[in-house]
């Protein structure tokens, strides 16, 4: 199936993805687990249509004036959406409402139709200090849909989804102009219509939509070639709740800051982005991904480095440490041969025959030379069909007593390998429990002239208490990541739960920014509290 | 003599670039500018040592508060240094220093030493309510180095010259810290000694510092080949009166707004940027600069949007229209050949024998498909050696009573003519004069995937009042930009001269946002008053 045939679906409100596609786990991992010191817990998780759930707390008053605004259709404060707008998709997110607990629950899910509802119903929830958490995609794995509701007399989640159309686009100046609400399968179906891609495919593909891309800085799968999502915006439209913020009258301009980036990933703290203009590409000819061989991490992200630093740079390019590596040998669909270990890179091309052709010569004897040995297209079909899927796993693996997370950073090529050391060390040491060990994999998911993500994949035994033990070890991986300089996020973002790292990052007086920009679009601060910006004193 | 050979040089206070190299007017330029009507005014300008300058109104108190922070020798209140740090290099800045007017002088001139230096010096002036404008290059051409004095007890400028190190150089990251007060040239010359390019060269070049790329948006004339400055930079540190931020834990973070991008093209309204990290590219072991020949404006912008959005992409790629066309030809030293008018383009290529010979060769099949004819090395060898010079034509020009004046802008490609045509208008109908016509020139300087921007050069006659004259061109230029829909600056910045249009572009709430930030930067507001951010209310 192409990203371009993958319906729009109803999620199940804490199982991932398409819930007519849902996973099993191989036999060969069932066993492989069992290493982990991994045992089912004794009752399942509760079914969505019994999880309990408090009755909403916003006044009939509210409700009324939310439904005059937006129309009675379109406020809905039944159980079952209520539930399917509780939180994210983070492991911790999953553990809790499997645990039956909503207290994160909006009392109403209020969908608008239009820019100017959108500024409306902020409007009308200032009035009331009613907190409003923008829900695009619902997919955040920091915490980005949990407010604080301390203050406020009721939180509702503002559903963009019917912002879900293709406004302009420009053929000329090859840019596409979309609502907030269209999901990445619909964006390039739409696109793909007139010829074009957007060319952006992070793993939360299927779920996440414009509006999240552009509020937390996604970054895709395809980044080396056609750029993070910040980088193909060239214009936004921001609701708050005093109004209208419109940027972007050219690609690039010396008129000032540069604004558009100071809504960028702004995780719905200083407005509702309603519709972004992005530059588009022609959609590729030719799709080609392959896979190589490194004996070693450090020779594998030195290859990776000489090929974004000196070219010919391919659309795709990621590494396997040792540890992924080897687990994705273990997996039956595993293509990569009975090596001795080593690291598997994807290296992948889209584009016009010619340009593909003409890359793909260029790089595999660049990567040849770096100690690279070619796998074919076998490794990087198989990566490329299975990359939506991976997630997938995790909701069996949960019902298995496996506790499985991710989380990730970025930093300059020099300080790569003590990031990764410094977190492979932090996790490992805060997840092991007597006969209890954890695997720590890791990979380079996106790269820049200057450095790289480094993204890593938790996968232990549950023990008694899930939450708290991988509450502990991302404490552990944070303070690793803030005490090598790295960044606390490179595209999942900052939410909840790296909201205190990340003031650390950026400093106290970029904090105060950060919370007088937020007073100015929001005075009343019910614009998703709690999330990205620290209280104000 | 190759960029990294240029001087570091004493600039006159009201002439362009290198003093000792001074430019004449060729013979035949003369004759033609008869044409324009201009006739030499009866005096000509006040020698630098006979402009009258007030006496400084900084109290003795703070002079010697600063000269204790920095040091007696670092504190110059003499007439000559005051005049020169007095405004930038706009045409309206030379034609009031030439006439003796100084109002704009600061009242000394202050050269820290340090980043500690100038956050010191920064909260002295905060206490003592005086004005401070950052200063490295001084070439700002819409008047960023004329701050408003109402209400403050003197002006200094503060001079960044001493801080002019390479702190660090990453060769594995590939990235350069640079203090601001680092010149162009000696930019170079530093990177060139490691066997690194920066590859970042505005017509400023000569005269202007990495703080100034940094805080004015700087682009280059290879920014198709190296991006913008504020695309080069990954981190930098903010001297304000209140203390230190310091940004760039990684090339692209989900950690938030990028509030780097919020500090680039602040202008000193913000802070004081004391030291920049930028990603640097190896020096380049080729350089080709080759002229094109296009029969119209529309086709050779139709090439090089087609060049930039399907690639090879060169490292220089601009096209000057048929009457900028027309008069390079008039220039002894054009090298065109006698065709029938048409447009120039000038395509280079920088990099590794191997890279630049596949782009090359790529390129001009491409543009020979686009309907270019190949005009050879000529025109782009003497477009290069000259590409800094021309501005230093405007002196002997003004001396003969012609005005000239460049501005810029940019927008997306489909609105591209749109814009020319409204802009040549503008400036062409408030410069005619009966019996004086201006020439209107221009050229596309910069390209991207979605746009590009627009730089137009007008030579007219002065007539009884040239800053008048200038001022009602440039009014007109602004509301024909803001009509279509473009940005009032693609690279000068904002400064005074574009602080209304700036404020009309982003918008009542865009303004109030960036009040904000300066409040709690600069709760006193010292920095750079009246420059890119409104008064507040």
């Amino acid at each position: 199936m192409s990203e371009a045939d993958i319906p729009v679906v109803n999620f199940h409100p804490y199982r991932w993805g398409d819930p007519t596609r849902p996973a099993e786990l191989p036999a060969a991992a069932v066993k492989a687990l069992a290493l982990l010191g991994a045992e089912a817990p004794a009752n399942g998780p509760i079914e969505p249509q019994d999880v309990p759930l408090a009755p909403p707390v916003l006044d009939g008053a509210a409700v009324r004036a939310l439904t005059e605004l937006v129309g009675a259709e379109h406020v809905d404060t039944d159980a079952a959406t209520r539930i399917a707008h509780t939180r994210g998709w983070s492991t911790p997110d999953l553990l809790r409402l499997r645990a039956g607990d909503t207290t994160d629950a909006p009392d109403a899910v209020v969908l608008p139709g239009s820019h100017d509802e959108v500024v409306a119903v902020l409007a009308e929830c200032a009035r009331r200090r009613i907190a409003v958490v923008p829900y695009s995609g619902g997919t955040s794995v920091v915490g980005g849909l949990a407010p604080q509701r301390d203050g406020f007399t009721g939180v509702i989640a503002l559903d963009l989804r019917r912002l879900d159309a293709l406004v302009a686009l420009d053929d000329v100046s090859r840019t596409a102009t979309l609502q907030a609400g269209v999901r990445g399968p619909h964006a390039e179906r739409l696109l793909h219509a007139r010829g074009y891609t957007l060319g952006h495919f992070p793993q939360s593909f299927e779920g996440a939509s414009i509006g999240g891309y552009a509020a937390a800085r996604s970054a895709g799968q395809a980044s080396a070639g056609y750029g993070r999502f910040d980088e193909m915006v060239v214009g936004l439209v921001l609701a708050t709740p005093r109004g209208t913020v419109e940027l972007g009258t050219a690609p690039r301009s010396a008129a000032g800051p540069d604004l558009r980036q100071l809504v960028l990933g702004s995780e719905g703290a200083f407005g509702v982005i309603t519709a972004v203009t992005v530059r588009v590409r022609p959609a590729p000819d030719v799709t080609i991904y392959e896979g190589w061989r490194f004996a070693t991490f450090a020779e594998g992200a030195d290859a990776l480095r000489c090929l974004v630093q000196g070219g010919p740079l391919p659309s795709v390019l990621r590494l396997s440490d040792e540890a992924e590596t080897a687990v994705n040998l273990s997996d039956p669909t595993g293509v990569i041969g009975a090596g001795p270990g080593g690291c598997l890179a994807i290296v992948g091309f889209e584009g016009t025959p010619a340009v593909v052709e003409a890359r793909r010569t260029g790089a595999a004897a660049r990567l040849t030379e770096l100690g690279g040995t070619p796998l074919g297209t076998g490794p990087g079909d198989a990566w490329r069909a299975g990359r939506f899927r991976a997630p997938y796993l995790r909701d069996p693996l949960l019902d298995a007593g496996v506790l499985v997370e991710t989380l990730e950073t970025a930093t300059f090529w020099s300080n790569l390998h003590s990031l990764r050391t410094a977190v492979t060390a932090a996790l490992t040491e805060s997840l092991t429990e007597p006969g209890r060990h954890p695997l720590v994999l890791c990979h380079i998911s996106h790269v820049y002239e200057t450095g790289a993500s480094l993204y890593f994949t938790v996968v232990c035994a549950q023990s008694d208490d899930p939450l708290a033990k991988w509450a502990r070890a991302k404490a552990a991986a944070n303070t690793a990541i803030r005490e090598v300089g790295a960044t606390i996020s490179h595209h999942h973002g900052v939410g909840t739960d790296h909201r205190d790292a990340y003031a650390e990052e950026v400093g106290p007086l970029a904090v105060e920014v950060l919370q007088a920009v937020k007073r100015v679009l929001d005075p009343d601060g019910v614009l998703n509290p709690g999330v990205l910006v620290p209280a104000d004193r």
